[in-house]
């Protein structure tokens, strides 16, 4: 006989916080999934669905959904946060004012907070206080939600400060078709999450302008490259880039039809504007503003990053989409790895 | 008024050999473009095609057909070497026989040879007496040919030992669609081109069963860190897998339709056998000899490749495709790059 396992809050029930739900569900975990949406509670709890966001997909019925932020959060150990970077100060505002004992929050989004250049786990240690706070853990990789509903193998990264803390939310959601790699490289993690979803759109543009693969592939290498840089400059190990959270998780993002930061570059790239694209989507496309942040954080650290830089043109200064990548693509010739090895030279002289 | 420029032989006529003799007289370069079959010289200079390997695309006037080896060799500097691994012997043979004066030989192919386990800039050096033998240079990167006919924005690399022979064949093929970078690291440039044909024949195995996006990007992930930990071992420079021959020429291959190694994995994965599929192809699948040539390497090594074995063990052991990937997906709960730190502990230790 199992034992009987504590109850787990997953804060946000968008696809990719529905489709954790299901994992801790398959688990054998009661689940509480948070919702500021009554309709949506309760459709999860009478018919078992989330058809906005997990269309054609039956939850298991471990999954309570919870219109009370303060009822879902009653003795639970663990909270899984899954919102988008824009809303992740207000919901742990939320938290905080009905948190009773202190908890561990691992979180699942990818962005950086504009004009603060906050990563996510820092954010959420500025919003809940220390004695409320036991560990912050980001989960993170290549992982479309539509996929991880219809339970196709998948593998991610759990990341923290605190390995043990990283091990537990392993344990938590590790099953046959859900493989959990740990690294202690937290910034890593976290800034190939974001950043990822700056190159998709480029990409999305290049496959909108009609490119073609041979372009793709060589605005995704580069792409990594100026992350690699700016992360490794922040402190990142640069090996992470190389992992399922960096080139993983850029893979992914840039080559399937799920992703919406490719759905949203590839209209780009097809002629429509921002306003256009936006109102089209119906949902947040993280990666836009990572594109300010981003522009922010190369200026910030004096970081050469040519695509973001095309790109934050495209979105906020109504530059051409064509232009800024032919521009891009007609750099002049030179040494390819000259820029990375110049990052790595300038930390080992500053060690 | 431009220059004359020297004569360029082309040898080997196949889609990759055609569509860099394109490059080469979009340049302005008289290109020879040879072939062991006499009916596709003559398609070539009668009708400017050469529809098997290159169908609908029109060749430029600059580029001539020649049926003689030694013909297309009169004169010329520069020989671009594209023929599949397996037939690049018996070319260089030819090519000894007939050479008056010493030649630099960039080669564009991708493969090691089994058994011997040399790559092919040390096949070229054993099959050329020096003294006909300036020096050997590799062309590499992300490049369906059929995209670069189309003059499609490419990137690719050039490495040499001798970094100025390397500019020589960059000054050769750089245009404003042709990017071109130049590399020292000749092993990590060759390693990464050869053995993504076996991430990709296991790519295309995970599509064939229906595996989906995010088990695609870990396997390909997990595949360029086996290739990293194995170039690392030989000498290369492991940023080296980060870059265009790295990472840029996997992803290519394993996500694009124009890949014959993507194309005959997705059969094996649909459950036809290796010899079906081969008969099938009516082209190279340069992947299935490459996988034993990198099975041979990482015992050679002692590097831990367990793509590469999983996909020995299904084109030579008759092994099943679905038994061998889900034994890959379901390995233990680990930390996600220990092995490749594991790799470079060891270098540094030993260095």
């Amino acid at each position: 006989m199992l034992a009987k396992k504590a109850a787990i809050a997953v804060v946000g029930a968008g696809s990719w916080g529905t489709a954790l739900a299901m994992v801790l569900a398959d688990n054998a975990h009661e689940v509480r999934l948070w919702s500021h949406n009554e309709a949506q509670v309760n459709e999860i709890n009478e018919h078992h669905t989330n058809k906005k966001y997990l269309p054609g997909i039956v939850l298991p019925e471990l999954i309570v959904g919870y219109a009370s932020l303060s009822d879902s959060l009653v003795g639970v150990e663990t909270v899984i946060l899954a919102v988008p970077t824009k809303a992740i100060r207000e919901v742990l505002g939320k938290i905080r004012a009905v948190l009773a004992d202190p908890i561990t929050i691992a979180h699942v989004s990818k962005g950086i907070e504009p004009d603060t250049l906050l990563r996510i786990t820092e954010m959420i240690k500025e919003e809940t206080p220390n004695k409320l706070l036991k560990d912050v853990v980001v989960l993170s990789g290549p992982s479309h939600a539509e996929e991880v509903s219809l339970r196709y193998p998948t593998t991610v990264t759990v990341a923290s400060e605190n390995m043990e803390a990283a091990e537990k939310i392993q344990d938590l959601f590790i099953n046959h078709n859900f493989r959990v790699y740990t690294n202690s490289d937290v910034v890593g993690v976290e800034i190939g999450g974001a950043l990822k979803n700056i190159i998709a759109l480029a990409a999305g543009i290049t496959d909108g302008l009609g490119y073609g693969d041979n372009a793709k592939a060589a605005l995704m290498t580069r792409g990594l490259a100026e992350i690699a840089r700016l992360g490794t400059k922040m402190g990142a190990n640069p090996l992470t880039f190389s992992g399922l959270t960096g080139i993983g998780d850029l893979i992914v993002t840039c080559t399937s039809v799920h992703s919406r930061n490719w759905r949203a570059g590839n209209m780009l790239g097809k002629g429509k504007t921002l306003d256009e694209v936006l109102d089209s989507m119906g949902m947040v496309v993280e990666g836009v503003r990572t594109t300010k942040a981003a522009f922010q954080l190369a200026k910030k650290y004096n970081v050469k990053m040519p695509i973001t830089f095309a790109l934050y043109d495209v979105l906020f200064n109504d530059k051409n989409a064509k232009d800024a990548v032919d521009v891009l693509m007609a750099r002049g010739k030179t040494h390819e790895m000259e820029d990375l090895v110049n990052v790595l030279d300038e930390r080992n002289m500053e060690d």
